[in-house]
């Protein structure tokens, strides 16, 4: 792996750093290929916001981008990481005044995703684990993420990803992926104002099914509507689209609209 | 400061570690006074219960103390921090097999916590940013902690704390501290199964009051609880307690089980 912490090659960060202290900042995961970054506007538009609602100062978008491309040159293809924190203070919540923001920019090896996942879909589980509700953290990325560790750490032998629910219920989203389920001929994915990650390939996906003019709708889904489903998938930057094909003993076929979807979105993620 | 990191003298840790990634660790802070740690063996207990929450598979209490007790020789009085993550470990909410945890042990120098505010109070504040609810987190000491940081951020130049409240109203606890108050002599703070930290002073506190014969009770309370209490106050293992004597309109005087209680803990904390 290969890191820039703030625009210099290093592999380490203060200890008194309040991402390390108090997981007090933001992360971007994206695919890069190329050498270049995929969807990367709307990756440094959630990030930006991101800091604005945690009120960190962020650097200017061409420094990461400008460090992106440092690191990805001659790269055919690899997962770009990029953290952005509070920075370096004493210890307390409050931030000491002179603090500056951290930044690191990672590349590390693209993982392996077999084709296979993406052609013929993956089985999921319902975790224990609730995703909690605040709607001061809700919709960014920041790295307080305890609760999918947690919830990652339950998963079954031969299942790729699970499914977390808050206290009320509501299907929030996957540990590292965004949930939308098919159901009469409507595309329904969770409101995530309460709990969640409003993932980048999300939006996408919402953008390109309205393009096809599929009914779609942000909505507050449960476990019956899942399991009900006519079809279901899961979304991210690196993986793109996997089909559902079981959860629990339900079983899904390889929906219609589902494959619609992953053409539509096709050019934005890294195909084998 | 001075810091032991995994026993060796240091000021950085990996980029990769999980406690800079995902807040995936805990922490302890405690009173050090002549070279010795203030209550011990109950912030060892929360730690080791903390870690078998999250799954940590922490070292032996033994090189915790042993670190302590190198840091702390010769010192008068500092706070002393400890830190206990999953470790350095590749990308991906699962963490490596061979992942071991990373412990920091740090010494920082004693703050600024001026006399008056014990003998005489502070003022203190409800604040808008809420705790969340999650039985999996509830109690522990975790490193994710984006809304304590949030919330200390709202607090007015007067007030030297912030109270925070869950989804359903439910106060919960101080950014920092726990709270108490006392209604018709009965001494109550809140339960914390689904927010909150509990805290080492807490368990202390609610000891000696039962010493005390006081009726003591954990129970929910609400923000008009808190408004119509007789008296209220505010522990952790640094200040050791603070009357409160305003909230928001609010004047409490300087109560009598208050001070009682103050004088019952006096023995464990960094007294001026």
């Amino acid at each position: 792996m290969t890191t820039l912490i703030n625009g210099e090659p290093g592999d380490s960060i203060s200890v008194l750093d309040r991402g390390f202290q108090y997981g007090d900042g933001l992360f971007e995961t994206m695919a890069l290929v190329k050498g270049a970054p995929l969807l990367w506007d709307r990756h440094m538009q959630r990030l930006f916001h991101g800091a604005a609602r945690l009120g960190i100062d962020a650097p200017p978008e061409s420094l990461f981008r400008h460090e992106a491309e440092q690191l990805g040159r001659g790269v055919e293809r690899a997962v770009l990481k990029i953290i952005l924190t509070r920075g370096v203070s004493g210890r307390g919540y409050a931030p000491d005044k002179q603090a500056q923001p951290t930044r690191t920019v990672s590349l590390s090896p693209w993982p392996d995703y077999p084709v296979a996942q993406r052609a013929h879909g993956v089985a999921a589980q319902f975790c224990r684990t609730m995703i909690s509700r605040n709607q001061a953290t809700a919709g960014i990325k920041h790295l307080n993420r305890i609760e999918q560790v947690l919830a990652r750490a339950e998963l079954e032998q031969d299942c790729r990803e699970g499914l977390m629910c808050d206290e009320f219920g509501r299907v929030i989203e996957g540990t590292m992926t965004n949930l939308f389920i098919v159901s009469r001929d409507s595309l329904l994915t969770p409101d995530l104002s309460h709990s969640g990650v409003e993932g980048v390939m999300r939006g996408l996906v919402l953008e390109r099914a309205v393009e096809l003019s599929l009914e779609t709708r942000v909505t507050d889904i449960d476990k019956s509507d899942v399991l009900q489903a006519d079809e279901v998938f899961l979304t991210n930057c690196l993986i793109g689209l996997w089909p559902v094909r079981r959860i629990e003993a339900k079983q899904y076929p390889l929906g219609r609209i589902t494959q619609r979807i992953q053409e539509a979105i096709a050019d934005a993620y890294a195909a084998d």
